[in-house]
């Protein structure tokens, strides 16, 4: 197969399991052409994921498929805007056709359930590594910034932390009888990105990140200059966790490990606690408060701590 | 240094050098804004280069950061756009201030030519390779497309063809005292994307391609459909070329390698032949001659050879 012929076969069909009216062309020339409504503003992201850095090298395709676009609509969903369209950059030691359909068939249920059209990119052979620049829509002006928290406002985080982190200590293994094991592997392969949270939170002139470093790591870019108290007891994690790791080695991961692609955000004033868009059934939990800063307190049962910034970074140390 | 200090250091001064009224937000949040101006439609394009693939493995930085972007300015050119911002993955096997500061440096110096602003992006560790996605804008409906060629319709190129190509076989040489082996290593090094011959070939109702994979193969892809009567002898190559090839070789590889990022373009109708911009200086070449096809004819001195499509393709042998 040479690169056409792989467009044509894998690439194509994907970009036109989705049809966006603002995509005036697709893919087919040297660039695609796009029509931003007007009153709209548009938000654009890009990421990474390289084999043996960010994922393991016997990764199934089907989920690595997931997971690309996923991180990148993670964070089209902390700005909180709605996915528009992508462009994907695949390199590949070979091409293989029963690789490349199943990363296709999972890059596909992602972007038909989230209305994203694939628009262009780049085929070309290297070690394995895939790029995705994602693109999406908000109304003029809504976008949902880093910073700009006050004193007093309430730190919360959606979902449940420290799975997908808990996930990286069971990848090698190849029997797994715990169903524990099963739900946070399924949480690092097919990440959830928060959209209809992001986009609700454009109302409450939040500030919103999302947790792909770790939450002590994201929150320090949350903030930007304001500190924070944080309550470690009412850090969320789930049952299937602590069955695993305990609650306090549940705790440690939720506070430090990343890749979990929850929403962190700031909830302005003293008014109810936020309560998520109408019938959703994802958790949000205030896990602290803004201080003037800077510095983070973590309060525990044993008495409160003064934290560095933590988590992973690149160059740094540990993985994405 | 961590991932936040390059961005700090490298990446946040290269977004600042270019300060575009269209772009709301720059680098630092989950996202980049972007204001598209009404009445212009948007035109995106991606290219990755990866290491001992699109590029040797001693290639200088500079070099390397102004091919990345020129690349996809090339394809920004081919469709009429003209820049406006970009997105840049850097995958690295380790962080080398040195390395980092003559990349920007190479990147900003066309980065700040052309007027295209640095967004946002990712910087990761592993084997070396660069993904750049950027976009432009044009007047809406106004992009150059593929295809739509006629028959009688005249085959164009800009500059002089086969020169990247020949550097290929001058990269591993350290002492080269031949100043044409210098012109052709700096054509390959620093490729020019010809974006005011782009945006005035809006106007002509053109179809255009950029010359990557050579110009058999990219012809394949403008014509679509059509087929094509192509002047050998017509083929323009460079003095410089001809001294190190011959004229024979010289046109061999006008014909077939790629890199040279001209434009290759159809010049409707059987009026005067096209001039380009005022006050350019870029030659443009009438080629050939468009015909009711399929299948290319090559009209040399001694006869006319049918050509079954030819060129550059990944998976399909050689390099980009």
């Amino acid at each position: 197969m040479d690169e056409f012929s792989l467009i044509d076969r894998f690439w194509k069909p994907l970009g036109d399991a989705v049809t966006r009216s603002e995509v005036i062309e697709g893919i087919g020339n040297d660039g695609a052409v796009l029509r931003c409504p007007p009153g709209q503003d548009q938000v654009m992201t890009m990421d990474t994921l390289v084999e043996g850095v960010h994922f393991p090298r016997d990764m199934p395709p089907h989920a690595l498929g997931w997971r690309a676009l996923a991180v990148n609509l993670s964070d089209l969903a902390a700005m909180g805007a709605q996915p528009l369209c992508f462009t994907l950059s695949v390199t590949l030691p070979e091409a293989s056709a029963s690789w490349l359909a199943a990363f296709a068939d999972g890059m596909k249920a992602l972007a038909v359930r989230e209305n994203i059209q694939l628009v262009g990119g780049d085929t070309t052979r290297g070690p394995l590594s895939i790029t995705v620049q994602a693109q999406g829509l908000l109304p003029a002006g809504s976008a949902v910034r880093r910073g700009n928290a006050q004193p007093g406002d309430r730190i919360c985080v959606s979902g449940s932390l420290g799975e997908a982190g808990e996930a990286l200590n069971w990848l090698d293994e190849s029997d797994i009888p715990d169903p524990a094991v099963g739900t946070v592997l399924q949480r690092y392969r097919y990440p959830e990105p928060r959209l209809a949270l992001g986009q609700w939170l454009r109302e409450a002139g939040s500030a919103a990140v999302d947790v792909s470093d770790g939450l002590l790591a994201d929150l320090g870019h949350l903030l930007v200059d304001r500190g924070a108290q944080l309550d470690w007891q009412a850090l969320p994690v789930s049952d299937g966790l602590v069955s695993l790791r305990g609650l306090e080695g549940a705790r440690r991961l939720a506070a430090s490990a990343g890749d979990d692609y929850e929403l962190l955000f700031v909830w302005p004033g003293d008014g109810p606690a936020p309560s998520g868009p109408t019938g959703s059934a994802l958790p949000l939990t205030v896990i602290g408060t803004v201080t003037e800063g800077p510095g983070v307190t973590l309060n525990g049962p044993e008495g409160s701590i003064q934290l560095e910034e933590q988590g992973y970074t690149h160059f740094g140390g540990h993985h994405d």
